[in-house]
């Protein structure tokens, strides 16, 4: 049986990107070709591997000039019941695709919100007028361009030759260094790896007691990758925090490290030790 | 001369409904009524006072249930000339607004992806097959209600009064204790009050070290309200830090800690002291 991987698509998208580069990867004794399925939101991405429609779930979680995908790490905390299998790291090159034959003529730019914020500048500088019209995907964008040549899409490459549209421009992003990592999640206990996730709760309800939990990676060495808060949704001023570690919860350190955090934090999930891929190329699956 | 003050418009947005609560709260020896200025979106907002179009700006900072507003913080960061002058919570109730009288010929919501994020399951629930369509601000959406009356979008009760448009199901949203908290802009420094804003950058670049600004507070019992990272956009993985402290910078042992802190950052921004206004009825400026 061969595998079957969720993704948040539909086809083109920087997510499925991500999951062939992934899919590439994968040891060659698995066997046949793994199977993708495009899903129409994160959380439906997330919820397939959950009800067990799919085996993993491809999923963006943060990018280097939007920030965290807050929709990801929700959905991570209500579900129980999934690791991280993988991180993968893609750099990000936006292009603007149309049917016009130069910039002049378009008034109408359609992209994801965070395409249409991470090229910004570059829309101020060049379509000063144009109205920018926030859409589902980048690639969900793409339906206008057939209809109407004063419409522009903000998206990948890839997305332009598989629905065979002509770029305007490329590389469009304002930061060239644009990058976007994403999980891989599966019900599979994760197998070890350079990196660990979790999220923790605390119990007095105050942020001001996030120092002990911290000197607890502190005192041991253990590099913090990065810490996020999310709102527990309780009210306003509650929030959890989730934070990425330099370390392999497979060794007994680390694990001395999580059992003394666990004394510290109301509710203490841990989502797995696992190992980053990271992609030199924008332009994967390209072929 | 009245003082004027930009928002995020347009008018019947809870920005608006902020503003006028922060406006009927000023102090009466102000003189004429404050002159309100909306505009098309948070970062023009801000801009609008650093360019002194506008003596203030209120923006969304937080929501409790979608956490961090992004573009308020980035756009404070970016700019270092503003202070904030007070901070407002606002309760959020959603209203469903529709020309049509019932929910059953409904096709489409439009809202802004918040809102739409805010009322997720009560859509699942009540209206499992509609598009959910993403629009600026949750006004912006209304003017698709007139001509199409499959249409329906999610805004706030005043909207519906202030446009005279009619309400088909009231406080949809998932979480009764859904807030947003509102900071005031302006270039006065700020005159202080109960909460300190600030946010740093970290020399190493090492998300690990931000155990020792943290301790420079716990140190001196000084409650941190808030902390929230935000990517510097240089790199993957370096995170600029927005902290709330429950303090005034205006005294002296707040001073001392904020000293210290600066030994400890690479950059350092302090965004002033300031006072919490908080609204008890979401229906302010329903008058």
């Amino acid at each position: 049986m061969s595998i079957s991987i969720a993704y948040l698509g539909p086809p083109g998208t920087y997510t499925e990107a991500a999951t062939l580069a992934y899919a590439r990867d994968l040891p060659s004794e698995t066997g046949s070709q793994p199977l993708l399925c495009p899903c129409p939101s994160i959380a439906q991405t997330i919820r397939s591997v959950a009800q067990e429609q799919a085996h993993l779930a491809v999923i963006p979680v943060e990018n280097s000039i939007e920030g965290s995908v807050a929709v990801t790490l929700d959905t991570l905390w209500q579900l129980d019941t999934l690791q991280i299998q993988q991180a993968i790291v893609l750099p990000i090159r936006h292009a603007l695709l149309s049917q016009a034959l130069s910039l002049e003529p378009i008034k109408t730019v359609y992209s994801h919100p965070h395409a249409l914020a991470q090229c910004q500048k570059w829309l101020e500088n060049c379509l000063p007028n144009a109205q920018l019209v926030p859409t589902r995907s980048t690639t969900e964008a793409l339906q206008y361009l057939d209809q109407d040549h004063t419409a522009a899409v903000i998206t990948s490459q890839r997305a332009a030759q598989l629905y065979n549209l002509p770029v305007l421009a490329s590389a469009i992003n304002d930061y060239p260094d644009n990058s976007t990592r994403f999980w891989v999640l599966g019900k599979q206990p994760s197998t070890g790896g350079s990196h660990t996730s979790l999220a923790f709760s605390l119990p007095a309800n105050k942020p001001g007691a996030l120092v002990t939990p911290l000197q607890v990676f502190a005192a041991r060495g253990i590099n913090m990758s990065r810490i996020e808060s999310r709102p527990t949704k309780r009210s306003l001023g509650e929030y959890l925090f989730f934070i990425d570690l330099e370390a392999n919860a497979q060794e007994a350190f680390v694990q001395a490290a999580l059992s003394e955090l666990a004394s510290h934090t109301e509710i203490l999930k841990i989502f797995g030790s696992y190992r980053v891929l990271a992609i030199e190329s924008p332009d994967v699956g390209q072929e």
